[in-house]
């Protein structure tokens, strides 16, 4: 399985075009396409930079009562994105199938997050603003630095609802885009339904929970770095080239978007005693190869598709 | 196979608040899962209503250098409203398996509606800002009325391009939501790539298009009228209860959107020699006893599900 981060499809400092994202996407899946060719595929993504864009263009339409609740705007973007994504695999891989899925995790409606809200989305505002817009809207704000933002929660993923299709599509060949954004955040409500939730869920915590659930071999964390450092930020950082969870998880990485990488990576090595990788995107390939990225398995050691599960058909993605 | 209307998620009149279309699509699933609960089950929807409030706010956005063009907002919608009926079927339909995918459906890049657009998109203008935004961005325009509007392009649908793997989930038991908005649509271009276009395509030509492919026994096309009319709008008019393909295209139907839902039920009997009917969303489970809509076949008779392919294992829907 490969995760992608968000911005693979939006770098920063980009216009949010569609014209932009089209060539990103484009040029996202031809990394992939070697291992594509040779391997099942689970393909997820980020939405930060996207559902950014469409959050404020659904704040600022006055057509709306209410702007788009986050679990809709996921929603617009796994459509997109997705069609992206789908178009480009179809194009680069002939003949291979691919399907592109809207999909939900289901988080508890008991997680901590919802009672402590800490993820902070949109624009800034000032403290009076941002009161009188938690006022009329329901949100939570709290001041980022000097200025105020809104905060949702940033539950634990539990379940991808629609995994057991995705391991249909899967099994019949085809590659699977999904769990875009970490999915549409959804909670059991009371009346035993699924019901839509004001959260952002973590795209690789999502990825790694879907990865155990499929029983993939490998959980490949693709962004714009090719390591994990060891002393990030300090003169003496150095790549981390293997180790074991318990390892990574000593070391004292950086807050922001390396911390759930590494989590992730973790979860799925400890429950399913596989291999996870963290690197660049372009690298794919060398990753699997052992050549490339910070590789995490159980016993820290990596020699290449060799070293994979014994029994898979298949070194490198399977379901 | 059921095709809804973009209305019976949103109502003219209706704000577009995510609250009001997460209830109509509740109650739309819930006059679906009688036939839903005995039959397969392909699902598509219209979605005009929803593409027009993104395309204003995509025009409106001061981040983007190009608003998002018709195949990227279809993608979105198909996102947001698949969303919301996949969630809405699994509440209904609990242990059943439900899917909602990103598709796109193929034109012709040589399909004469791109030379000569015809379809009235957004906003109204006066002559001189619609040849203005012309100009800037590449539009048609025409004038509609005392006013101006952009055109685009309406190309016959010639096939869903992932009728291969709506197939296999329909083959599972899976019930299938697609077609969105008439499916994303897309031309092959000269490297034989897809390609997104700006164009609209019809959905219940989509949904005769994929009806025909999947071998479905009927096709519904539902709305919010109970029959088609013979003499609309005239002291005489009269519902049409049963009609050959023939009879019913010597009909004078109004203009507007009964004309394609007639020439989809019309193509989908005429080319598989099973039923179509047009009738109420809420009238669904009637239609199918022969009970109500305009039902379509090729002798103009039928008197319920004991009337349907005899070789069909399930009367109603399937693949």
């Amino acid at each position: 399985m490969a995760a992608l981060g968000g911005n693979a499809l939006l770098e920063r400092g980009q216009k949010p075009d569609a014209a932009i994202q089209v060539q990103n996407a484009a040029r996202a899946v031809a990394a992939l396409v070697p291992l594509a060719g040779e391997h099942e595929l689970v393909l997820t993504h980020g939405n930060g930079p996207q559902v950014g864009v469409l959050a404020l263009q659904s704040a600022s339409d006055p057509n709306l009562t209410t702007p788009y609740p986050f679990d809709v705007l996921g929603a617009q973007t796994q459509g997109m994105i997705g069609y992206w994504l789908l178009q480009a695999l179809q194009n680069n891989l002939p003949g291979r199938q691919v399907s592109a899925i809207i999909n939900q995790t289901l988080v508890s409606a008991a997680d901590p997050a919802f009672s402590n809200p800490t993820k902070f989305i949109g624009e800034v505002y000032d403290e009076e603003r941002a009161n009188q817009l938690a006022a009329e809207r329901g949100w939570t704000v709290k001041p980022d630095g000097p200025k105020w933002r809104r905060v949702v929660g940033s539950p634990r993923p539990e379940r991808v609802v629609e995994t057991r299709l995705i391991r249909l599509l899967l099994n019949s060949g085809a590659i699977v885009v999904c769990a875009g954004g970490g999915g549409v955040p959804v909670i059991r409500n009371e009346d035993g339904h699924l019901e839509g939730v004001e959260a952002v869920v973590d795209k690789d915590l999502t990825a790694s929970v879907l990865a155990q659930a499929l029983d993939a071999d490998v959980l490949m964390i693709l962004t714009d770095v090719p390591h994990v450092l060891r002393g990030f930020g300090t003169d003496d950082a150095e790549p981390i080239l293997r180790a074991t969870p318990a390892a990574i998880r000593r070391e004292d990485l950086p807050a922001g978007s390396m911390g759930p990488k590494v989590e992730a990576a973790c979860r799925f090595v400890e429950l399913t005693g596989d291999m996870a990788a963290i690197g660049r995107l372009d690298d794919a390939q060398t990753i699997i190869e052992g050549k490339a990225g910070t590789i995490i398995t159980p016993g820290g050691d990596y020699g290449g598709p060799g070293d994979l599960r014994p029994n898979s058909s298949l070194p490198g993605f399977s379901h």
